[in-house]
């Protein structure tokens, strides 16, 4: 029985210590390795190029049940470090290494499963493949869910080509967690190479939400667990004219069934977003059973503190004792599924 | 002087009744022209297809005029409709039809000077060029501002080479309204045409305004006064990370002078936000003497009710009498340089 005052970090990364060499058929495949770096520290090389420079926070369990310790979360999420999720590759190269992800996630779950939770990945550019997949995380890896990129290779997840992939991952009762990956917008930074993160992000997760409303994925599998990442970036902004353009709009209204701004209650998003008012505004938008505590540990750019970043919200907002537990925990146990999930709740009876 | 309680709509946009004949010397330049509709409108045609059709108002000032006075809008601030700015011409035919189009509406201005205020256009594309033509916007053609595309030719406006264009602007004491124009993140879309205004706008306008704050735009012209049209886009939701972003990274901070969430509030945004609480969120985080009424005139994804837009907000925050006026004509007076200029409020004393 979970500890009802529990903080579950629902967005933390995995890298493995090392890759396995590249055993598969295709001259330059972008297959990732292992070189070191300064102490503690590997840099993850992709042809031929640092890509990242990590910390043995992303693959030690003990460095990390420490780390979480002093931050006061009980459980962590575990999903690869999107770049890993390899859509890019050809399917049997990008099965190979969601096999080689999967494993090596399950094994960190094994090592504290009292404190981890593991999301493995699947090779979304061949739908039939990464469906097969997703049928080996449970029962092989003890996996719960599939952390996915908000496109692949461009093409938004809300396309109609990925709603089998989602049928499935729902029929499965796998959560799904959409990360930003390679975003939209890259030609628009003026400013350093992490600007992508800071600013790209955003609104590619924005769209890749808005494209699950407007694509009909969130309407035809009503029983599909899915968070989107980093607040789910702009779409808590773009609703309100979504709305709109629904009201106005013909065309809109014809892909939509529903006002999306109550079919986007559905989704799940974290909490990722650095400020308590733009905290509050997500519960309002999204629902207040809707928002989970996340941190993208343990990238430079993770919030710290994840228990006082649901606190803060005091400041701005009505945090009762039931609503701070559902943004600790009680949310991501029903997204993982450890819990039964209710009904979106309605605008009204959220906002009343 | 002004009736303290006008409206002033900041974000309408006007078409020419008709267009001259083409007469530079580029093969298939994409210049436009008009062809008749149904009653009351005309198809923009551009290329030999059909680029949009729009009706009399964005023309006939009769029309216009009629609308205003039920909208309750004492005046309207006139700009292209952003196609029409013509970036991807060649620069002698892009200045032509900025001539062409600066002409139309200062006629339409003279025709109500009362009731109407003017932007005109430059060719972005020649920086020099549109130096020059920005010179002449308020002498010869009585124009007090001008509207630009949130990029250029997918070159964003934080970019150094437009450095020079915003120093003049801040010379000539010219207002500038940043509208989006042919946006990042289309491939990003699952559905209909209008998508693009609905969902694509509001990311392309939030990472142009994050680029007038991450080139050191702002930083580096203190008295500009420019608007970004849609509230800013996401820009209200990526303000919280970039701020993170600069505590936490190196990179950001060598780009980034001061606090970017406090370098924002130099920034003005239209209220086109079609919510209540999206347009109080908008006030924290640019501040209450920042944000301009505005409602994409006469196109059909337009707030019909502006002056109900703003009243709304008293459901959701606390709308004085004075907020109510700074958000129906106080700020736009500011913006427009028809009242001066005061320093930004700072975050604390917005908020407390």
């Amino acid at each position: 029985m979970p500890h009802p005052d529990e903080l579950i970090d629902v967005h933390t990364h995995v890298v493995p210590e090392s890759f396995p060499r590249y055993l598969g058929r295709h001259a330059d495949a972008p297959w990732p390795s292992m070189a070191p770096a300064h102490a503690c520290h590997a840099h993850v090389m992709i042809s031929g190029k640092v890509y990242r420079t990590v910390s043995q926070q992303c693959w030690s369990c003990q460095v990390r049940l420490a780390d979480m310790d002093r931050q006061g979360v009980r459980r962590q999420v575990l999903s690869p470090m999107p770049e890993l999720l390899s859509y890019w590759m050809e399917p049997e190269d990008g099965a190979a290494m969601c096999r080689y992800l999967n494993e090596a996630i399950a094994g960190m779950v094994a090592e504290a499963p009292a404190r981890f939770v593991g999301l493995g990945a699947v090779p979304m550019q061949d739908v039939t493949l990464a469906i097969e997949m997703l049928q080996e995380l449970r029962p092989r890896h003890s996996l719960v869910g599939v952390e996915i990129g908000s496109n692949v290779n461009d093409v938004p997840i809300g396309e109609a080509r990925f709603r089998p992939f989602f049928e499935a991952a729902a029929a499965l009762d796998l959560a799904v967690f959409v990360h930003a990956l390679r975003p939209a917008g890259m030609d628009r930074l003026v400013g350093p190479a992490n600007l992508e993160q800071v600013l790209a992000f955003p609104g590619e997760v924005g769209l890749a939400g808005a494209s699950l409303l407007t694509g009909g994925t969130m309407a035809a599998v009503p029983n599909l667990r899915i968070a989107l990442s980093h607040g789910g970036g702009s779409l808590a902004a773009l609703l309100p004219r979504l709305r709109h353009g629904w009201r106005k709009l013909k065309p809109v209204r014809d892909v939509l069934p529903a006002d999306p701004a109550e079919e986007a209650r559905r989704l799940y998003v974290d909490d990722l977003v650095y400020d308590a008012p733009t905290l509050a505004r997500l519960i309002e938008v999204f629902g207040a059973e809707r928002v989970l505590a996340g941190t993208d540990y343990p990238f430079v750019i993770m919030d710290d503190d994840p228990a006082g970043s649901v606190d803060e919200l005091a400041a701005v907002a009505v945090l009762d004792p039931a609503l701070r537990t559902l943004l600790r925990s009680g949310n991501a146990r029903r997204w993982l599924g450890e819990e039964p999930s209710g009904p979106a709740t309605s605008e009204t009876e959220a906002r009343g």
